[in-house]
């Protein structure tokens, strides 16, 4: 004791049943079995990212599946327009060096959303663009964009939108078709309710065009060796199965649960901890927040790891620090996939009473007061 | 009823001790516990290719760990000779199809293993060849290549030596270092015990300094980014950390049973296998067989889909067909990971009742007395 209450944006908490169905004895893939479990599941990642496109199933992380998306879409002649805003965004900005495919970059301040007027204006100014990449919510700097809007002025030219999707989709209003996004990527081990392992690209009819007309420079990850194989219900290479045999569960209960039911409980969790963190007189990082991770800014005088270490060895509670230049500066905690009221209700007070013993001044209850205000009574 | 029996050359048999393993509560994978799981099971992949040099651990399957090691240790001007005689070797050339790297061909026939007196042919006609594919057991034909003759021709010029090691190592006599191997590439989910989804690459300091001398055009699968985390004992991307943990259960099996007793036990049951099948009057494909899975030709007039669908739905014991060119042609049964005597035993009987039952001649008990013999008295 005390037990582990994982709070990090990623991996998040695994449910129980979802633990054990993966720790059943091992099957083997090119099964009819197996083709009915991704069947089934591949129905299921449609309604999660509100598509009636093709879901694709990969087995690695998110950066994976990003990788095989940001490649795919930039055949040569068609310029890609990386905004980037924190730590998972450079990534991308760095995939595209990586592949020496021809980008340019918008650059926007860290706890920000991209700036849908900036990326009209690179859009008018550069009609070489024909790809857009966005990340939904940026899990570093705990910041939302507006994909939609920026997918709408997509919708205008000859420009595929991709997004990353990572922590959005599954805890985040996110509608694929209806919105205009062309690629979206994802990984297992946020909304999904699953350990690390897979990753997930949703790839539109008009971005299947680009992708089939030309042969991009990647092998494992390569979306058009997916989507040849998902004809059979099947893989390229051996999928991480007994992962996938945890997904149908994960995504059962999401569909049981209601996705509208999930993004308004992740929004509900969000309101209450940034009401909860402004009543104990913290300030929240984002200037856009998300509602799938709150990143809290460490109080002066208080020291990041003391607090985040304590929060841990005393109370189970794990949140992440911050990432790259604000390693130090915030704890970021999620709000994503196996988590409901109280789960985040003992953190807040876990949060309260180490800051406390850290010299922090605040009256005891007055954070967990006003979190029970916003999602209760 | 019946019990599930696997024994497809992988995914294989998972011990229930590493199943309940990986079903434990989801721990985050940037902390000290993460951190001394992959020293320990780095040091004892170490010990599993025989090697004192860098093992990385990747998330994905063997394809993944073999494309990041293609694509890094052929910079310009160093071209491949790329041996194959089978399905995987076929994969292999293709990532350098698609990665557009310079090499040659050496195909081979079907069920042999590459020829050494060829391999050195082509490194004397032409001093471009600086670099080596060989597989060393190859699962689509279950045929054993003299990968130490290769690596001994290797050492006698500037050229590295990359084995697919992916149903070997663990499970066959394997020596990296003593051989003169550069670079091995595995699998979770053969010798190892684990489901599909980690793939390994162990890399000589002779390999790190090609690979070092330019920046490969891959970013997921990039054995620089791994071994630059590695130092930290991290991941460059967020590792499948439960398939780690379940690692540590596994390679501290290995360990306990000790290597060389894994291999001798491998070496038994395809020795006793192959005496089964004889004595059934069957016959082996491969010409050059390999102890980790042996492929058994379909008798005449016997319909291979039928045999093998009567062994599982009958007897739960499930074998492989054969892949491409050689399906509906043979069955494929491993010998690798966690399986022993008996388990083995009976897969033979019912491999013979089955086939009887299908109008096949042979007396009940031949094929189960001639393994009898091979492994016990």
């Amino acid at each position: 004791m005390p037990k582990l209450r994982l709070f990090t944006p990623g991996p998040t908490m695994v449910p129980e049943e979802v633990l054990l169905e993966m720790a059943r004895p091992i099957e083997h893939h090119r099964t009819q079995m197996y083709r009915d479990w991704l069947k089934e599941c591949t129905e299921n990642l449609q309604y999660l990212f509100q598509t009636k496109s093709t879901c694709l199933t990969l087995t690695g992380s998110g950066t994976a599946a990003a990788e095989g998306a940001i490649v795919s879409m930039a055949p040569p002649g068609r310029r890609v327009l990386v905004c980037h805003g924190g730590k998972f965004a450079e990534r991308w900005r760095d995939v595209c060096r990586r592949f020496k495919i021809d980008h340019v970059e918008y650059e926007y301040e860290y706890g920000r959303g991209a700036g849908v007027d900036v990326v009209a204006d690179h859009l008018k100014k550069d009609p070489k663009i024909g790809a857009v990449i966005t990340v939904h919510s940026e899990t570093s700097t705990c910041a939302l964009t507006d994909v939609k809007a920026i997918a709408a002025l997509t919708r205008e030219r000859d420009c595929l939108m991709m997004t990353d999707c990572i922590t959005s989709v599954g805890c985040l209003p996110f509608k694929m078709d209806e919105w205009g996004i062309d690629i979206a990527v994802t990984g297992s081990q946020k909304a999904l309710m699953l350990p690390p392992g897979l990753g997930f690209v949703a790839v539109s009819e008009r971005a299947w065009k680009v992708i089939e007309s030309f042969e991009a420079p990647i092998f494992y990850n390569n979306l058009r060796a997916f989507k040849k194989s998902l004809a059979d219900w099947d893989a390229p290479w051996t999928p991480a199965n007994t992962l996938v045999r945890g997904l149908r569960v994960s995504l059962s209960m999401i569909r049981k649960e209601g996705l509208e039911n999930v993004w308004a409980r992740t929004a509900r969790l969000a309101k209450a901890t940034r009401a909860a963190a402004q009543a104990m007189g913290l300030t929240i990082f984002a200037k856009d927040p998300s509602d799938s991770v709150t990143g809290i800014n460490t109080p002066a005088n208080i020291d990041n790891d003391k607090w985040r270490k304590l929060m841990k060895s005393r109370y189970g509670v794990q949140l992440a620090d911050g990432q790259g230049q604000l390693k130090g500066k915030m704890v970021r905690i999620s709000h994503m996939g196996y988590v409901d009221d109280l789960d985040t209700l003992s953190a807040i007070a876990a949060m309260e009473m180490s800051l406390r013993e850290l010299g922090y001044k605040c009256e005891p209850g007055i954070g967990v007061g006003a979190f029970m205000k916003m999602v209760g009574a």
